[in-house]
């Protein structure tokens, strides 16, 4: 059914573009969106830096707006009308990308992810604590860990 | 004589919009280049998100450009060929920032500043730790600390 969802890869690409202007200049594309995990890619052309390699603050924002688009989706399949915002990151430069920025997120355990629910139910607001990797080739070459917080309208 | 160094102001501003095509999307300005400190900004209106709020993927990157300014002002002046690159970072988002995104930095200590210094002359190779604030209003808005590398060429 998640597979089937009104709230995957379409309807994430759309906000994406509306909401952050900054990620058409990016080339953010959603290439999968689901209760289980998101993956978004952006090319090298525009992202890289004098060396040919990956800028390390684009990155950071392919990393973010992961983090970003799993909690949106969390929130839209639940018809919970909620903004996610980042609070907090570390972010770890381990090798040089030299291709795509393809990053991916691993949806966090159950208890984690009922923890968050529960906490806007009965606040109205949810933090959450998201793990995303970027990869290059067979290796791990940068990693994002992120807080982000939803409040509902 | 800091003031007049021909490594200031204009100069980074060339390498930025030289060597991160994003920089230009952003529309990064630098304000001030000096040894004791770095100022970066970047309009509201280039990096708003739906809320018309700095977008936190805009401020990292102009909060890891004036870490990479300084490092890059430092080597020019010491006529240093190297490059400097970010390694991990950690940022806070405390409040909103609804105007301009301006990042300043303020030279670390002298003890950090030589030790940096020590390990590019013994080693050729050096990492030094900065931190830069984002204001917004009186208040500072973002917190941003990032260990970079230089390896000399």
């Amino acid at each position: 059914m998640q597979l089937d969802s009104p709230y995957g890869r379409e309807y994430l690409q759309n906000r994406i573009i509306c909401e952050f202007p900054l990620a058409r200049h990016i080339g953010i594309v959603v290439e999968s969106a689901e209760d289980s995990g998101v993956v978004l890619c952006a090319p090298l052309a525009l992202n890289a830096n004098y060396k040919g390699t990956a800028f390390g603050g684009s990155l950071f924002c392919v990393a973010v707006l992961t983090g970003w688009a799993w909690v949106t989706h969390y929130l839209a399949v639940r018809q919970l009308i909620a903004d996610a915002v980042i609070q907090e990151s570390t972010i770890l430069y381990l090798a040089p990308v030299q291709g795509a920025l393809r990053a991916s997120l691993t949806a966090p355990s159950v208890e984690r992810i009922e923890k968050f629910g529960k906490m806007l139910q009965r606040a109205g607001r949810g933090r959450i604590r998201l793990h995303v990797d970027i990869h290059y080739g067979p290796a791990v070459a940068t990693q994002f860990d992120g807080v982000f917080a939803a409040t509902i309208r």
